[in-house]
């Protein structure tokens, strides 16, 4: 109800705040007799970290994840997975600022508004931060998804700020710290290099998929397939946009070829995006997110203060320049945490259930 | 689990196929001594109803609904209120064709897969004739809202196929039947008789938006209310993507001038769609959808049987042209719905809290 | 969370009030596949209907049972079953001094003060007829569990009034008017008949099981079996005490005797009641339950008004001087309800696990 | 979905086993603005902890709790509250007979049966020793409720074994090692002591009540107040039976005493035990609940292995000989948590409504 966990039968409570003591989350459902450690969760969350490149935001966390229940002699016993993360570089000595002013473009105003109080150190419960536990969430459900179904979940920078990024190919995704599917990425570090010097931030829009999906995931009236991806996907930190398949260029396709046609090897194509009547057709998962730019930049910005009267706000610290970078892997993580709970809630109703058609290849795209 | 109940506090549970004996719903949770009756809620079912002008579905539908309980001498008495809609235009003589062919962009093949048998009349659960009970239950949520807090829901056209439509006013949308918000549809209405006259359809974009926001709405980690709008959005059929305020154009957007600077009179633009930091501002809520073209279409598409074999099919009925065209109230009623259900949680965990800063006009835009 | 649905993943929503135009239920997430017609509910809404003896209300519902959705062709199809009862006998005419006055035991006053307003109407929301969809729903689970797993639900008198009735034999139950489990009930009838002469109500015990349970059922620490069953049994209109096995028993017994002994061919004795740990152990589920006497009485009772005046009440109308008589079939079909849930929730987390342990005879008791 | 999750407003999601690295919980819906530190909960969970006197088990366990999350200065922000309890005393080196055999009374055998594989050390989750975060979350919970309503939680011992315990004042409670409403306690003291000499075990009875109760909680269909109640007291191990008000005596009750009359001054008597239609009628809550003998002794118990061949157990380790004794403070905490989780679901459907009626004394019984 307090809207802090996440899915029903593979459910992710999260926990905690940006300069608090610790994050995570308690995973319940996760089913039992998997093989599970920290170093199944540790890379996802290497990915996602600060301090990687010059391009993403300085701030030193190791984010090293602790598995406190749930796991006994190295297997999954069906209860309560606790993942904790310490909180190591915190320093909130430099809050007094954002705390009488309001920044354009968080939730300081929201935040204080709902709840009467807020707790202004790093964003606190805002802070992007807190999708760490996310990420490690979603790695546990990626590994029960490959090893289940063998689905892998995979994504990639389409456009940063006004620069569009061609698609090369995946193996390019993680020799650049912009998770670009392109070989080459000079102009893409000048781009952000040149942002940087100008104290400013940009946009990027992301390409998340999902191959080998089972057919048959998704409730067909209100917890489709597709609209609990949207949820998931808007619910990441800056995110503006969601769109599946064709997304908004649906709009101008016509009937006659928008609607995939179907063939005994598959699909013929995949302006669906996996998805129909909300349900997976085993085809790949096809989503695309836009996110704002980085609210918190060195430029002044208009507001007011906690007495309503107009000031000025710089946002000092160590930000990303462009927070879609890191969200590459937290949309990863939500796009693999929708399918597991899916999957399991499938079980639930349809478990005995053997899909009737069978083709050599329904993903052959 | 199942998903057919749709929110949590105003929970609203459809039932129903396109051509069984009825459709309905029961909405559990509406606060009680409110004036409700039957001519409340036909008004807007009847702006949704097939029949209305040769642009839509001739389909004839009455769409009369009748309250089954929940209301005592007209007023609610805060128990279920169970809205009855009978069906009477079924027509379900000719789906063997359907029963034995997946349609391209159909839930055909899905259904099948995930259920093991599916219910091939008119589309069965997966027909759009399922959103008119959420059209329904939309109506008692306005009522309520606009009530208790002023707030107002209204959509219009923004794009047919390949028009853009410009914004003139918003008094121009009762006047058409494309309910766009412009005098002159002539250029529309040429639109759509050349499609229907090549047996074709085309997608649609739809704006929606609610003025009068309370502050405050949406949880913030996971039932933001942008994602709870994206997930509403996007479980609307034929839905393939959903914008928050700025949406995709904040990818090409710098922080400097996309974060909404605040002002003693309020916020000076709104990029952010009415929601930070997953919480309502009080500005006006910004969506928009994009809506694929109609899969009924009556020219040939290429397909396979329940053998496996290749086939055509061709959707012979009565259908929309542009689903698009329909869906305007119900991107309204699925908008009352989202924020209906998040002002009676947020009323659980700080019903007690009075919003600290009191804007002179906190919705000037 | 407003109370209306039972379950998660065979979730029950239930609606309507005593005199509106029905009462039914919304069945979500039943399996598909299922035969199912109205004659297979029928018989178990007929062993609750009133009116069927003299030792019962004399008010005559015909409590006909309507599948409105979610079967196709007279098989289930996964999606949401809607069953609808309406109601024939409401002679609302005479309430006005129900709506003036607080009937002692009733929830005339809580209903009030809870709401603000209430439907006097035969107890309106609160009335035990309520209870009739459940035991339609009751029967779709007890359908289900009888073909998936051999699940049997069963139910029978223990107690009415000061007089314990022996258990003779299941035999014995389906041939007298109080579910007694003896061949001869004529002390029973001069008990009920010199109780109605005196205008006045007793209570009763009830005695439920389940043979034929699967192993494993329930959720460890919360939803475990044994609380999911007392919360659907509490929930019954005036049960006031729910034991499980040994019960209140278990208070004197020692530990050297009560824990049931394991042997190679099952559990030694059953004072578990079936459950350990809030997990099935594969033996009968045994449930014992206090109804509390009809609050509905002819003697007249000390009560106020509405204006907090002292008056006296007498309820008129046709009661049943002891409502746990045609609680027998209701209790069955809360604990079928039960069962059904979890055994689907089971699915979902631990579908794929096989019981390592097999009987030769599980449950030989 | 799984089961570790206790309400849905004032939401209490629970993890750890009892030798894992830690045990704790996570609430979420905590109203915000709330003043709390450790201190308000160290308290309850000391009356809880073990090794407090020879009558309880040995076993040393701190039970220091860790506040991670959701508090800023000193209060409550509304978001999640983490609270951490490391276990210290695990000695969990001599479980392999215990992982090789099946301990009449204990969740050992339902376990493996439900997952495929089980801890056995102290119980893994089975153990009494998850009721430590729900004491901790209750204590939080208790200091809402005092606060915004008045209302306490108080619970003693009614009976051990078979000695019936008199109540003479809630004054003694604190000063026995029973909870025992009596000033001597020796008779108490010497049975104990012949059962722990006895090598044996024996169960107990106890009394939980709530004074200062508002009117109107609980919700009227399922989630009754009496069900939620009976709900939380049977998920607490061991408990086998639960009575609301005159809980089993009603059933030889008639109805011309037992329904509570009204007066001006408020109900007469409380035969409800506080509840009328599953809502709160401002009395106070009287409950009642049954606990089953410790199933951990030292007397050699008839059982099978994990091949299914007769042997015998013996459950060496420090356990308590009346496991009901440690029970009281779980169960007023389980209480405080229905009542808070209802109080705020209750907000979001009535928040506005006022009570109509108003007594110079709802509670004077």
């Amino acid at each position: 109800m307090s809207g802090n966990t996440f899915g029903k039968s593979f459910a992710v409570t999260n926990f905690g705040e940006s300069h608090g003591p610790a994050i995570g989350c308690v995973i319940d459902g996760c089913p039992p007799g998997m093989e599970l450690s920290e170093a199944d969760i540790q890379p996802d969350l290497d990915r996602r970290r600060p301090g990687t490149s010059r391009h993403v935001t300085q701030r030193q966390e190791e984010d090293k994840v602790e598995i406190l229940s749930g796991v006994f002699e190295g297997r999954t016993t069906g209860t309560p997975i606790c993942l904790l993360i310490r909180n190591t570089d915190q320093r909130s000595k430099d809050y007094s600022e954002v705390a009488q002013k309001f920044r354009p473009g968080h939730a300081d105003y929201t935040y204080l508004q709902k709840y009467g109080l807020r707790d202004p150190r790093g964003g606190g419960r805002s802070s992007a931060r807190l999708t760490a536990p996310m990420v490690a969430a979603g790695a546990v459900a990626k590994k029960w998804l490959l090893a289940e179904h063998g689905t892998r979940f995979r994504g990639c920078m389409q456009q940063i700020g006004d620069l569009p990024i061609a698609f090369e190919s995946w193996d390019h995704v993680p020799d650049n710290p912009f998770f670009a599917p392109v070989a080459d990425v000079s102009q893409l570090e000048a781009y952000m290099d040149s942002l940087r010097k100008a104290g400013d931030s940009c946009g990027a829009r992301i390409r998340v998929t999902a191959t080998g999906m089972p057919v048959g995931l998704g409730q067909p009236l209100f917890d489709k397939l597709d609209a609990e991806i949207a949820y998931a996907m808007m619910g990441i930190n800056a995110v503006k946009g969601v769109e599946i398949g064709a997304g908004f260029a649906s709009v101008a396709h016509r009937g006659s070829m928008h609607g995939d046609s179907l063939t005994p090897q598959g699909f013929a194509t995949n302006n669906a995006g996996g998805v129909l009547g909300g349900i997976s057709t085993g085809q790949d998962l096809e989503v695309s997110i836009a996110i704002k730019p980085t609210s918190s930049i060195i430029t002044p910005r208009d507001t007011i203060d906690l007495q309503g009267q107009p000031t000025q706000v710089i946002t000092k610290g160590r930000h990303d320049p462009c927070v879609g970078i890191r969200a590459t892997p937290i949309a990863e993580a939500m796009l693999a945490l929708v399918v597991m709970d899916l999957a399991l809630r499938h079980r639930a109703q349809c478990g005995h259930v053997e899909p009737p058609i069978s083709y050599a290849d329904s993903s052959f795209l």
